[in-house]
């Protein structure tokens, strides 16, 4: 795909973060106010850069010499913040961006939030930056950060409660108050935040485009985003490429996800807040962590920055308290791990150890272990030894934050790591911030609760499959196909193009009279089924247009005479083409395989199980088209169903390898007909046992009204 | 239900957590020893009993006068800390008991937990609790304290990492080291822990008669527990029924969830890990919070400390970032909370306040509002006044840490809460310990996420749901009925025992002959089914022995013959009965309804969805027969699957009473055959529209062996 190369013009964002000369409009001599705050914060991070306050009432500014315009200034700059009320922001900005200025960040809010007339001055901002080399941030956000540069343009008055220690770690918000709120808490917690970029209203930069910066951006291992919904498909799907192309793990979190949530996004932003069931599924194709929640983003982001990412899901869990190695094993299967068990020579050795432990996994190694050390150290061994682990959890609680424990404990993980640096060690330890902090630097992440340790495990892994994936996420776009009909299609003709496309349909014939439907009936093999043939009736089994399991030339001589005399009723300006008779099809496993145009996506896929599994459960998954067949693997494997399809009590495993072939094809028409589909229905498509393919019985297709 | 009356042999564990005097068995001088530790935890907590540590050994231990036996302390002991090896266990609780002790704690390990030698050795330890007044704690197991006496009975050196603070909160472990990880994670918390108990391998006292202890407990508010498995079913109900009955919350962590977490319970502990649903069923039934990990069980128990329980799932939800009001409302929606809209007036009066926040619910009053605080009283005043709202969660992140902010704020909220105590107000707040105590002190939880803040109120709510219910959660046994057969029963008859028990069955008739299966089908009326009927063929289906949907008496003759025909060859040695002839039942939701004798708590009854609901998703709920219509209520609605018979997408919504009264009339007879009954399902039972009732079309009953 064209979209996945990084626009070149994204370098345009390095004079935003890296500057060498900042000026600020609206500059204040009160350190907190919000036009002072920045050059406060900048100061007493020891940024080295320039600072230029604009202030046209004063000649100094928190003693620094203050200037009466952007145009008055001695040099070139490379960021101007903007904190100037909101009526006077178009005209400043326009001003910065006579003034050569290379970015500008605008603090102000009253903009698009905030109705019409808002809406009005932010597309006068945009105009700015699309027809000015300089870059927009906000309006209406918070500001942005290179902690490591001491840059702070931003007024978050979470710098004073925190000031950020830099790291590998990118983040970007939306929203500048949810985004101070994740800064503070990640400093707290260690994670070092380099850069920090909250968006705002987003008449020019955005989310997905900061994300494609970060991923570029060489001190950058882990990508942190908030949003609130995205507009630009084609930068957010380029940034995300590439960030899984780089091996570095984007942790999104985008709200919004039960329908009253999304009625708040509505009034709360101008944004378009797509399905959420899609994001879900634009997620999982880019190998994005979808974090629900504050803490899980951060417990995620945090084990990332420590760059381990296991290569399978195979988790070895070791317990000072038998309870815990239970409930870390619960959470390990609940989550997806395998909980493997050693091999029965490791299990002898550990029970040699041990006499009283549990050496199964997971491994009891209890408390006794701390009485003598090196029953730690053997322990480790042995399970690393084995090398079926990928990943090892370990809880030590407060035994290991102990002043005479830390000592020993992290030498034997140190060891541990470097004999078996790509196996991953994660801890649950209870200790104050400097013993953590001995943990960590011997390379374990260092979790207070077990059951979060193991579940990092798993978002690492996934990670892990990820990145070792060879093909696109989203394919390139398949060349146009013949453009589909302007006229509502009937289900006949429906079949014919998708069958064209290579989607298995049900044989039938479509007959105009009674007889003709006997000879095919006889043709095909009784029983058959007779179907109502007309453009115009979508509801054919509630307007009595269907007759199924018919036996006998008679029973089909019938049923075509009342059918189509009940149609005639029904719709009595219809135009019915006749009926379509097909052969029964009984065995198998029904599903559903759909394209919708999402607003922000354009077309994706929906793969789902029929009946109340996609009804009631609401059991269905989404890919944005076209994909090749891996992912239509992984997506059907999303379903809560999915045990159906691989055979479960004795039941036969279904044709999956057909299932991905007709999804992925299904994506590959759906993006040959971008534009002209306003959705497509295979309901219901029969799956049958392995290696005999699958039916679909009855489609749909809408094209997009022009 | 009589068991539900505590035991008053209970009040015999007052002496092990109010003790005046104490005896250490194996004291040791050493005070970083087992048996050193816990007389320094006592002397550095100013512990105001008498210690007496015995050691033959030595004349003083840590500057006290040792004595050389239990035989020779100069006044009666509450406790005795016994802290010998293993092999001289045995012995030495005999000589406490024969002294009178009214209390023993055993540290040491080596019982149960290491196989057969050892079991015998607990099993002496059992006799003499059995035997004696003294009741006993462990063996293997941390000891026991009470913080607010400064009493540690304990090794555990979780209390050098944080000395427990007294609260209101009681706090049982089966583990040790977990008991000891969560006292230190809650005292870090800022949570009172006022007793602790570890009952390790429960030779006597056991989690359930603590949790009862606790109950009755004046100082006691909240109760936390953790166990891998229970014992005895009839002081876990009496504990918990006496618990719910004086309002005071359970949160209990039972590990063996999955699988795999079972598997290593049994091979940790000598307990039995009932079927885990199960479990979740009891919990349900009783009003207990199951928690899934320490930090869901510790945020639940620290909100509850507060209490205030809301009487309603309705919550109003604010926040200075309209990203987190939607990222709350979400977490709400998804955990089964109410985000009700504002009334239009207070909707109005919001809008007329703040013009650019959201005043909907969530209410988004933006970061603006912390530059006059005014808006804050303001909102939060037209939210309580609007008295929809039983919580509200309130996010401020660091914005209300800021010093200038705690005094004016935490005011509101005081005034707010004399105001509205029945109110819970939860505040999402990132600060320092002492700013958080600023907003504790005046009755508000406190979260650092505001997801977690969410779900507890979720937890609340439910508390407030079950305290206020009037029905015994397990109801007493009804009078026994006549007694099963002990031969296998027929599905004729099981149909006339349940039939009779007072669920209804499909009209049927049993029907010797071909003639007579006309006949009956002439009397019920075609279409009709036909079935083998024989006590010894269970699989009916599988074996061709039954024909549905006849719709002719010559229909009804020839499957007479067909199926009587394939019984006898694929059963020779069956007795065969002829066959049952019964109306067919078409329409309605396919349900199963079952019982089971479960290890631990007898008598359960199980409800399920028919098919893949059971079979794919597992998606049934338990409960302990015998219980009451209103409990089967709640049981439904636990499936996932309930939106199927509630009525969803047009479909009727089905009898859902009708399904209650089979629910409670089969808990009756399940619990009037205690003993008797392995195994009963119903399946499938056809549930008809409202007000139509339901049939069971088919009936096993299975006899438990002699």
């Amino acid at each position: 795909m064209a979209a996945i190369e990084p626009r070149p013009s994204e370098d345009t964002l390095t004079p935003l973060l890296h500057p060498s000369t900042v000026a600020i409009i609206g500059a204040s001599d009160n350190p907190t106010r919000i036009g002072g705050r920045p050059q406060r914060y900048m100061r007493d991070a020891g940024f080295g850069g320039r600072i230029y306050p604009v202030n046209p009432h004063r000649d100094t500014v928190q003693g620094l010499t203050a200037f009466a315009s952007i145009g008055d200034l001695p040099e070139p700059i490379d960021i101007a913040i903007i904190a100037v009320p909101a009526p006077a922001v178009v005209e400043t900005t326009e001003a910065c961006a006579a003034a050569h200025v290379k970015a500008a960040v605008i603090f102000s809010a009253g903009f698009a939030e905030t109705g019409d007339d808002g809406g009005r001055h932010q597309a006068a901002l945009a105009a700015v930056a699309d027809t000015t080399p300089m870059r927009i941030v906000g309006p209406n956000c918070l500001g942005v950060y290179n902690s490591a540069l001491g840059f702070f343009g931003t007024f978050t008055s979470t710098i004073e409660a925190g000031r950020p220690k830099p790291g590998r770690v990118g983040l970007v918000s939306q929203s500048g108050a949810y985004g101070s709120h994740l800064s503070l808490l990640a400093t707290r917690r260690g994670i070092g935040i380099r850069f920090w970029v909250t968006t705002g209203n987003e008449c020019d930069v955005d989310v997905a485009e900061t994300i494609g910066w970060l991923a570029r951006h060489p001190d950058i291992s882990v990508i942190v985003a908030y949003a609130e919904g995205v507009r630009d498909r084609d930068r957010l799907f380029a940034s995300l490429a590439l960030a899984r192309e780089r091996g570095k793990p984007v942790i999104f979190q985008k709200v919004g996800r039960t329908e009253i949530g999304a009625d708040a996004v509505r009034s709360h932003t101008a944004s378009l807040a797509g399905s959420d069931a899609v994001y879900d599924g634009v997620f999982r194709q880019f190998g994005v962590h979808r974090a629900r929640d504050t803490e899980e983003m951060l417990d995620v982001a945090y084990a990332a920055t420590f760059g381990t990412f296991p290569a399978s899901r195979r988790v070895g869990l070791m317990s000072i308290s038998g309870g815990v190695g239970v409930q870390m094993a619960d959470e390990a299967v609940e989550c997806g791990l395998e909980v493997t068990p050693m091999s029965d020579a490791a299990q002898a050795r550990l029970k040699a150890l041990l006499p009283f432990g549990s050496p199964r996994n997971p491994v009891d190694i209890t408390a006794q272990a701390f009485n003598d050390l090196s029953l730690v150290t053997a322990n480790l061994d042995v399970m690393l030894e084995e090398r079926t682990y990928d990943a090892i959890v370990a809880f030590f609680t407060f035994v290991a934050a102990a002043k005479a424990m830390v000592d020993p404990i992290s030498e034997t993980l140190r060891a541990a790591k470097q004999r078996h640096p790509d196996c991953l060690l994660v801890l649950s330890i209870v200790g104050p911030p400097e013993i953590v902090r001995r943990y960590e630097e011997v390379g374990c992440p260092v979790f207070e609760d077990p059951a979060r340790a193991v579940r990092v495990v798993e978002a690492l892994s996934r990670f892990s499959e990820a990145f070792a994936r060879r093909t696109p996420p989203v394919g390139p776009s398949p060349p146009a196909l013949a453009a589909l009909p302007a006229a509502p299609i009937g289900e006949h003709e429906a079949k014919l193009i998708l069958a064209a496309a290579g989607l298995p349909m049900v044989e039938e014939q479509l007959c105009a009279t009674a007889d003709e439907a006997v000879a095919a009936a006889g043709a095909l093999g009784f029983p058959v089924a007779l179907k109502i043939a007309s453009p115009n009736i979508l509801h054919k089994t509630e307007t009595g247009g269907v007759e199924l399991d018919l036996g006998t030339a008679d029973d089909v001589s019938h049923a075509f005479a009342a059918v189509t005399g009940r149609a005639r009723l029904a719709a009595p300006d219809a135009r019915i083409d006749g009926v379509l008779v097909s052969r029964m099809v009984t065995a198998g496993v029904e599903t559903i395989l759909g394209v919708q145009h999402d607003p922000t996506f354009g077309p994706v896929v929906m793969f789902g199980l029929g009946g109340i599994f996609v009804e009631t459960l609401k059991d269905v998954s989404f890919r944005v088209a076209p994909f090749e067949d891996d992912e239509a693997h992984r997506m059907m494997r999303e379903l809560t169903g999915f045990p159906l399809l691989e055979g479960v009590r004795g039941r036969q495993r279904c044709d999956l390898d057909a299932v991905a072939a007709a999804l992925s094809a299904l994506s590959r028409f759906a993006a040959a007909h971008t534009g002209q589909l306003e959705s497509a229905e295979l309901n219901p498509v029969v799956v049958f046992e392995e290696g005999r393919g699958l039916l679909a019985l009855d489609a749909l297709l809408v094209p997009k009204r022009p």
